[in-house]
């Protein structure tokens, strides 16, 4: 596989179902990406350590997700001056998952996150596609392609329904 | 001033306090933007216009701002696959702003909104920097001192309640 | 069937359960209507053909379904000036509902939506008879018939308690 | 003046700074009100008088306002087959206001409440205007223009806005 | 059985779950009551007859539960002066409890109601024996015995946890 | 004065403003009442003391009203039989109001607490009478009236505003 | 087994699960604890004496965890100069766990509770040792070597993660 | 001033009006802290560099308070094995203060953050000081004098009143 230019990390194996949801979207077209663990919690050296260098070994955009009072994408996000997309997840214990929503979106001015809806870890892979396609012809074509077939599944549905309604 | 690069739309001129910090924080980097009025509920025709049109006009980077019941962030999503940067704002009427923030936010997997916090129009500045900066190296010299220069107030401000206290 | 006066739209196929309940009741009452899928963000073209050409086509009344950040009935409220009810459904990742309710519910002054209580799309197509029946004596009196019936319906229920306690 | 075919009423006079914004847009469309106040919990004889006689007296539409534990709206609904227009109003001890929204929107399947955003008595003349306009041509060409006027409020604020850009 | 002194009222039989633990419990301290369903939205005229006779028939307290937009509690207290308990119920398409709890809750100065706890209804008992109690020194002296009865029961729970981990 | 039947009780003399309202409604109808101050956190014992020697002092009911994690009311409840009012109060620093309502409301089964709306300590005032009068007829009597009078005053205020518009 | 030195009490035998995780943490690093049931509301005078005794009896921690409207680790914190940490627990019948958040958190200036988040018992037991440790070289140690182990077992998820992707 | 004991810590000098309550609180009882400002996102090197230092500086416990998406508490907590009691400040666009509070007290297991109440900075200083008076007798018998003290306040102001009523 070629240099990951995105990175996917959370903060903890737990939240793998959710988050590998980006990875696939990133896979399908076919955007080098790594994805890993970094706990903001309990592997703060790591994280200093991966969000310091992240841009230097060629990320161009970081994707974190974390429930709780998730402290990871707000972090890493003053660490880097590279875009950090965070995935707010509404995990065990959680309450309702307005802890993680809150405590990814409310940063203080002088240090964005761009959240995503909870759980939304699929948008956290098209919009760091977005970002990409601005400086990649390459990309832009593929995701206005998959944006295209999006629109063509939903036009099926409503065939579909009319064909029900009239058998 | 050369062709804008981002888009800065809002719904209706009372947003326009909360929105021109976004605006004068691109200024202060040089960066070409275009600053208006874009109405989803009471000027659907036009928004659809240039939602559709702003790839075309040489935008990179959308930022929009509304309150209340604000469509206007997921709507033009909807309508480019440019990267749109949604500000929630706290209007009067609005139920404490949240909900701007969630119908900002909570967008269906498919069409991604970059959000930031509620108000936070200086850090959708900051996001769109940090997007451009991906592949433009003069913005993101800019952006990396602009994000020294506000370590360093802190700083500053370390060292004068310590010599407050000594006094 | 006739020619449709009330459209029952909503965002995708997974609404249909909560959907269907509002065509169920206009069934009942011989009230022509259509039914199909309109997805404010994955098919806005066809969101504004829809509700453009609405009224044109002998539309009286809209009901739209949405959930998360629901932007469907507010929108088409836009593009028209027939009343549309708006249904909040809580779908998956749903914050519990809430964002559905508001981002339907806090329209902001200018372009109304009916709101009904969350998944109540029931009472969406009882709201809909009751404007149909303001210029149409025929479904008023079916409409009072069905009012009535499920009065006598809770007073079957005073009964039945009663009689259980007695025996 | 004519006879009225919209009732405004409301729990308290307090509420009128509110709902006369109901009342002036209804004016301003030369359609025939009244306007009254009508407590659930004060005087539920006089709204049981009230619910039963609107329609008999002429009335089309019922627009009711409340704040706090809110049962004007739905009480009334209850007692007529009219379609009812719910305001919930941030009175002071309002818990924010959730209390009124959430007591008038989330009726049970049965009796529908048509709600609009909190304080927005503006909205609920609007949504009044639209249902009489389903069978009034001159109410439907009068509604259109003024939407078609406050489309142009917006486009006037952005050749302003531009304007004031330029100098 | 003698004359009821307690009504037990619900908006529907769904609710009977919850509202027959406020029954058992005055069944076990012998105090006579009814159990019956008045809804406040489908049998408005019922619930009028029913709170406007209830002191005649000798009714002393009435224990009223309702869900969602929960108007019954509210509007018995406005039709009488006994003292009303108001029960908030969870029901299915309640917004997590919020919406029974606020509306029966948040009555206007003029119009008190006793709300207890999210579905306590046998708490509702408690509440109304206690008021019971005050001109009534057998009643008082059942429930004094019933509340030291469920005092020892923690402190069994206490030697039954010290037995196990002595073991 | 007579012996006191009513005690009102509030966490601190800044509930003074609020809790007085109760007060005053009781001395309007003449009953005698105590009204000071026991801190739960801060006045522990003497919390203790005054729970259980409320009853034999001759007190009926009591009043008791509290801000923030406000525990004055239901650890009031657990240390007496006496039916306890809780008024939850908006203080500095309360979420709201949220923290009052919710930690005097959703007390466990086995514990009543009778709760009113945020600062609706009149309320209180008005059910402590409605208890009163179940064994009292001349509290019954008075208390009819002033329900009557309020009436009236909604009554006037519906004539008022007819002559407003009138002129 | 010595005398303990922390004391994990809870509301009833019913939050054993939650709580019993405090006492596993305790029990792997060797601390000495008791755990018991005090109910605030149901064994106020227990609670009472539980509370005044603690410090005399060598207790040098309080954890305590409740539900719905906790009063528990509030009211002991206003019985003792012990340190005393809360634990809200989300029961059946609490709102999502909003009613425990803040009956124990928002106390007033003058009685302080730790909090710990919703159903956190373990990190109650974590913050017991990390007080303790501060005047105890042993217990210090043993819970930095717990530290430093869930660490490294994060690093191992990020070995594991990478191998499995390489496969 | 002796070496510091405590070290109060702030993301932004414009959270001293609240926290400076916590050093008052310890400068009350002659208790050595530091106060000084330390901001995760804008000096995320001084954090790391801070909390890795505090114990090795002789440092005992560490108060932090931080508003909107406040992860300075919790960060700490994770750099550090002392006792860190967070403080969630209100700040301006916070979203009522929920934001603060949710992102400093759901902290995962394996971290803990002794909360306090929002704004609570003088039930920091009370909290560190009972967690420093387990082994310092001295400061034990200061503390519970200011304990002892509060409570006359409050038996000061059931005599005021008592006065005011008889007068």
């Amino acid at each position: 596989m070629s240099t990951p230019i995105v990175s996917i990390i959370m903060g903890s194996t737990s939240d793998l179902p959710v988050m590998s949801q980006a990875a696939e979207f990133l896979d399908n077209l076919s955007i080098p990406y790594e994805i890993t663990v970094v706990s903001a919690h309990r592997t703060p050296d790591r994280m200093f350590t991966f969000a310091k260098e992240a841009e230097g070994r060629g990320i161009k955009v970081i994707i974190a997700g974390a429930g709780g009072a998730a402290h990871l994408p707000g972090m890493v996000a003053s660490l880097t001056s590279l875009p950090v997309i965070g995935v707010p997840i509404k995990s065990s214990n959680s309450i309702d998952g307005w802890d993680s929503v809150l405590s990814i979106l409310q940063m203080p001015n002088g240090i964005p996150v761009a959240t995503v809806a909870l759980n939304a870890a699929k948008n956290a892979g098209m919009l760091a596609t977005e970002i990409l396609a601005i400086s990649d012809q390459e990309i832009k074509s593929k995701y206005k392609a998959v944006r295209e077939k999006q629109t063509q599944k939903v036009l099926t549905q409503v065939e579909t329904l009319k064909n029900q309604k009239e058998i």
